[in-house]
Order: structure tokens, then C-alpha cells, then sequence
């Protein structure tokens, strides 16, 4: 691997463009003892921690769309995903590898986009790009990073530790990706004349400092990110945990947006927050004598008690207006359908 | 990550599959803390290892056509091409994740066959799944696997350690794959009815055992695969090493094949041994004082010695009747051309 496979005219080149902006990317590298350049990158592994690998796949069509993506969006929101699913374990992130299969139109010039997307991304949380793989495909773009990660076993957070009568806090809002998602496909006018309706659906912020902050003071008993809508991500807390959980409608975090964005979406804000999916916010189930040690905020993101676990394996509930009704897991499906409309 | 984002009727059982198939293919699992089902996968380093990341992806109608290709043969040269940059730097593979997208026609029958395929030679290697993401993709086939490995870091082989007076040497035989693929592409009958043909091609043997040999013993100055094709990868390793190197045509181990297949090739079979690529072979240099340590096959793999390594910085040549000429890298080049012809 690392970064052959490419026309030969413009390889070297693209070498020289990634190596450079990846150095600019980092801070610490003293434990990277190869990257890009040879057949594999080699690190030494930190005394005493556990390595975390997590890989995630973006495709075009199925995923995003270049009719509203950026390859510098692109780039941050490969490398969002990616880092997400290291803060759902409590972990810190530290390397990454990208896999890029581009058809024939784009040029070295998308690609430097693409990493400087990702790479200023990846300097704020001091991950650093050490391979990958850049091919041709046939049509569409294909995108799969590797992120590693490091967590001490005593703080790992999995989602297999939730237990009856634990609450369950979610942090950020929720809803927001999937409304401007839905404003950028459907009303491109409209998005082009306030580029902040996509920015959450963009640029997805990873709540890594509150998975650490969670994991290295012990507070959290199972923890996740939800990335399919929270009503699909909660179910596999309670798969994973074999327990049940009741949620309150009223205390969602539901993303709020103005009315002239609001009158252009064909759900509520709640059918977002709910089965809206890619929020990238984490969900996480708290004892309940220590509840009170979850700080309203961490950073400028609000974290929210939304509910408590059950002894029900596998049954959610959402109160809402003074009923409880089962909550069935209705959240972004990228296998299933490809255009994702909020039920 | 890890396997979520299938369609709901198929998730838990196909997860389920691989769970299963996965836990045959592998005898050594105590350092896998985490595996499949979580956020991420998390395993303990090998004390005083470095750790090997390496990632390679294939692209339907780029690196593979499923005219040619079952599910089972995909699985296996997915991995094999991983494995063998593992190989490449003289490290034990230990963990492999897959990230695979899949067109809407694709079941999870086409799935199991695939992991099946690849389990089949992960067991082989003793290697372990740890994890991936599936989800849909608009057109074609991506598949992209990212190989953990360790090597210790005083056995670990770079491509940048050869050295003027170094031998060089390369593993088995060169140019099947390259043919093979001509012959399941153009004379897909005739291939229907020798079905040994496509087997370089398709099920590739990645060089571990070779890889450790060499590593274990410090044999080697430098070491990669050969991917690309001798030619090209010869350049690779001069390039990182800042040598150059004569290669004598006559040394070459060119893979011989019968007559009624020979006579159906476009090229000579040294052109396919030179620039046909993807036959994961091994290339390495020894220094000219142990050069006679190197066995002359290790398992029922031949070791030849087919030239040395020069002061010339990039400059390769090849001796051919009694004449030295220019090497011009002329490789597979799976960016520039999608299909390859040999020069």
C-alpha cells in the first residue's frame, strides 16, 4: 500500500503534496516509526494501553453527493466519522489511513482538497495520516479510513455495560445533520444563500474531549455515538447491554432552526432528532449515584439526561405527551435506501 | 463501525455469519479484547513490537471483473494482496478489518461466500477479523482491508536499506498473474476449461513464511512486493534506497506455461514477468557477504538471485544477449489504464 497505484506523472507529486501536509497536521510523531512511503507504516503501541481500530466507508451516491460536498468537506467529514467511533470507546485517536478509489475526472487537485479538508481536522486532535491506498475507480468515489486509537483498559467504554436504573445522556443536539441534509438536496437555493443549514451535515464535530473526559473519570457505563439516528443507535445499547430504555420527548435535545428553514422540511425537528441519523453526538448511560457528576457542558457542547434504563431487553419507549409508545428503531439505513427521509 | 449499516432484516443475521466463520479462522485470540459488534475493536500489543498498518482496496471494473471472479476468490486476493504487505516488511500478520460496499443485487449469500473465501486463507496465517463496515454503494464492487501486523523493530525490513554490491533477489515466479488474467479476460472459454490458468491471478500465495525467514535471520537490506510488476517495483526500491541495480534477463524466474496457453498472449512471457505485476512476489537485497545463506527455496518456493544493486541513484538496467539496456518502470498501473496490456 501507501500512496502507489497512481499515474505515474503525477505520484511522486501527490507523495510529496500528502507527506507535506500531513507533517503540517501533527505535533507528536515521535512513536511513528515508518509512514507514507514504504509497503506499511509502523508504530510502537503505548506501554499499557489497548490499540482501537475502527475503519468507516464513505461512497458517493450513497453517502454524499457532490452537488453540495466540497472534496475540503469531504476530506473533514471522512475523518469525523472515523474519529467518532474511537471517542464512542473513550479512546484517544492518533493515527489514520485513507483509501481512495477517484474515477478519472479528478485530478491531484481534488485529492490536495480532500487531505487539506481532512488534515485540518486532524491537527485539532493531533491524529496523524501514516498510509493509504489511491486508486482509480470505474465511476464514483470510494472512501475508506482507518482510524487507531489508543484507551487504557480500565477506561474503556463499550456498549455492553448499560444496567436498569442507569440514566442515558446524550450530548450536542440532535436532527441537525439530517434537516441539512434534506435543505441541501432539496432546496439548493436556498442552502447556497446560507451555508450554515449544512454545516452539521458538513463538518461534523467528533466529541472526543467528552468521550475522554467520560472514560478517564470512570463516569459513564456504556457508551456509543450515535450515527444512525437515535432511535436505531439506542436499540444497540440495549442489544449490546440486553437491557430496555425509556426516553422523554420533551427532554430530546432537538436542534433548533429558524422558521424559514423549519417550513422547508417535510418532518418535524423531533422525526429528525429521532431517526435523522449522522449527528455524531454521543449517547451514554450513567449509574444513577453518580448522575450528578455529569457536568451540564463540556466544551461549548450541552450534555442532557434523556431517559433511564430498563430491565426490558431490547424494548424502547419514548414518552411523549403523557404516553409511553414504543420506539422502533427508524434511523439512516445506508444499506437499505439510499435517499434517507425521516419517518 | 463494525458491521452495523446493512439493511435491518439481514444486519443481526449477517453479523451472526461472520461472528461465526470468523471465530473458525483463527487459534490465537487472547490479545483481542474487543472484536466485532462494538464501536471499535481493541487488542493488546505484543510487548516490544512495533505495530504494522498497511491498507489496500480493489475496485470492481478496475482491479477485478466478477465475470472472472467468485465471491470466494475475491475474499481470498483481498486479503492476500494485505497479507503480502505484511510480508514486505518482514512482519507476522495478526488482525485484519474489511470495509466493503456493495451494490443493491448483492445478497448476504454473496457475502458469506466472501468472507468464507477470505476466512480460508485468514485461518492459514492465523489471522484474525476484527471488524469493518458494509453498506450499500450505487455501482460496483469497493473493497478495501486494512492488515495489522508486529514485527519486533530490529527485524522490521524497509524498502531503503539496500546498498551498492548487494545482491538482489526474488521469490518464485514471475508474470502468472499477468497472464492468467489475459487469458480469464480474452479467452474466457478456454479458461472455462483449464481452470488452473486463472489461480496466480485469483488466489494469489502472499510470501509470510519467506518474510519471516528473512526478517527473523537479518538476512535482508531491503525488502517489498512486487505489486506493480519487477520493473516498477525495482524502481520503487531504488528510489527509497537511492541505488540503482542491473537485472540479468536470463535469471529471471519467468513463470513457464504450456503451449496452447502461450499462444493465446499478446506479449512474450519475460514482457508479463517484467510488467505484469500483482504476482506478490518477494524482492530483496542481501549483502554480497551472506549472499549464500539465502536458501534456494523455502517450503516449495524457488529463491533466485537475479542481479545486484549499483551507486547509480534511480538507474536500472537490464542485461538481455549479452547487452545492457535502460529498465523503464512499465508496470500495472491500476490509476492510469484500467485494462493492462504488457509492453
Amino acid at each position: 500500500m501507501t500512496l502507489r497505484r497512481v499515474s505515474p506523472d503525477t505520484e511522486a507529486h501527490l507523495i510529496q503534496i500528502i507527506e507535506r501536509l500531513s507533517r503540517k497536521g501533527t505535533l507528536k510523531r515521535s512513536r511513528v516509526v515508518l509512514s507514507i512511503g514504504d509497503d506499511a507504516a509502523a508504530f510502537r503501541a503505548k506501554k499499557g494501553f489497548l490499540t482501537l481500530v475502527s475503519t468507516d466507508a464513505m461512497v458517493e451516491g450513497i453517502h454524499f453527493d457532490l452537488s453540495y460536498f466540497s472534496p475540503e468537506d469531504l476530506g473533514w467529514k471522512a475523518l469525523a466519522v472515523n474519529l467518532s467511533d474511537v471517542a464512542a470507546m473513550g479512546g484517544s485517536p492518533r493515527y489514520v489511513t485513507t483509501s481512495i478509489a477517484l474515477p478519472g475526472n479528478k485530478t491531484s487537485d481534488w485529492v490536495r482538497k480532500f487531505y487539506r479538508g481532512m488534515l485540518e481536522l486532524a491537527s485539532k486532535v493531533q491524529v496523524r495520516l501514516i498510509g493509504g491506498d489511491t486508486c482509480r475507480s470505474s465511476q464514483g468515489i470510494f472512501l475508506d479510513l482507518t482510524i487507531i486509537g489508543e484507551v487504557k483498559p480500565s477506561e474503556m467504554l463499550t456498549r455492553n455495560g448499560a444496567r436498569p436504573g442507569d440514566s442515558l445522556f446524550v450530548t450536542g443536539e440532535l436532527g441537525g445533520s439530517a434537516m441539512g441534509l434534506e435543505i441541501l438536496r432539496d432546496h439548493s437555493q436556498f442552502a447556497r444563500r446560507h451555508p450554515e443549514v449544512g454545516r452539521r451535515h458538513l463538518r461534523p464535530s467528533p466529541r472526543n474531549r467528552i468521550g475522554r473526559f467520560l472514560a478517564s473519570h470512570k463516569l459513564a457505563t456504556a457508551l456509543l455515538d450515535i450515527s444512525d439516528g437515535l432511535s436505531t443507535d439506542l436499540h444497540h445499547l440495549c442489544e449490546q447491554s440486553g437491557v430496555g430504555a425509556v426516553i422523554d420527548a420533551a427532554k430530546i435535545p432537538v436542534c433548533r432552526v429558524p422558521e424559514d428553514w423549519s417550513r422547508r422540511l417535510a418532518a418535524t425537528p423531533l422525526n429528525y432528532a429521532l431517526n435523522g441519523g449522522e449527528d455524531y453526538e454521543l449517547l451514554f448511560t450513567v449509574s444513577p449515584r453518580i448522575r450528578s457528576k455529569i457536568p451540564r457542558s463540556i466544551g461549548n457542547v450541552f450534555i442532557r439526561e434523556i431517559g433511564w434504563i430498563t430491565r426490558e431487553a431490547n424494548e424502547c419507549r419514548i414518552l411523549r405527551q403523557g404516553r409511553s409508545r414504543k420506539l422502533s428503531p427508524g434511523g439512516f439505513d445506508h444499506f437499505a435506501v439510499p435517499p434517507h427521509v425521516p419517518a
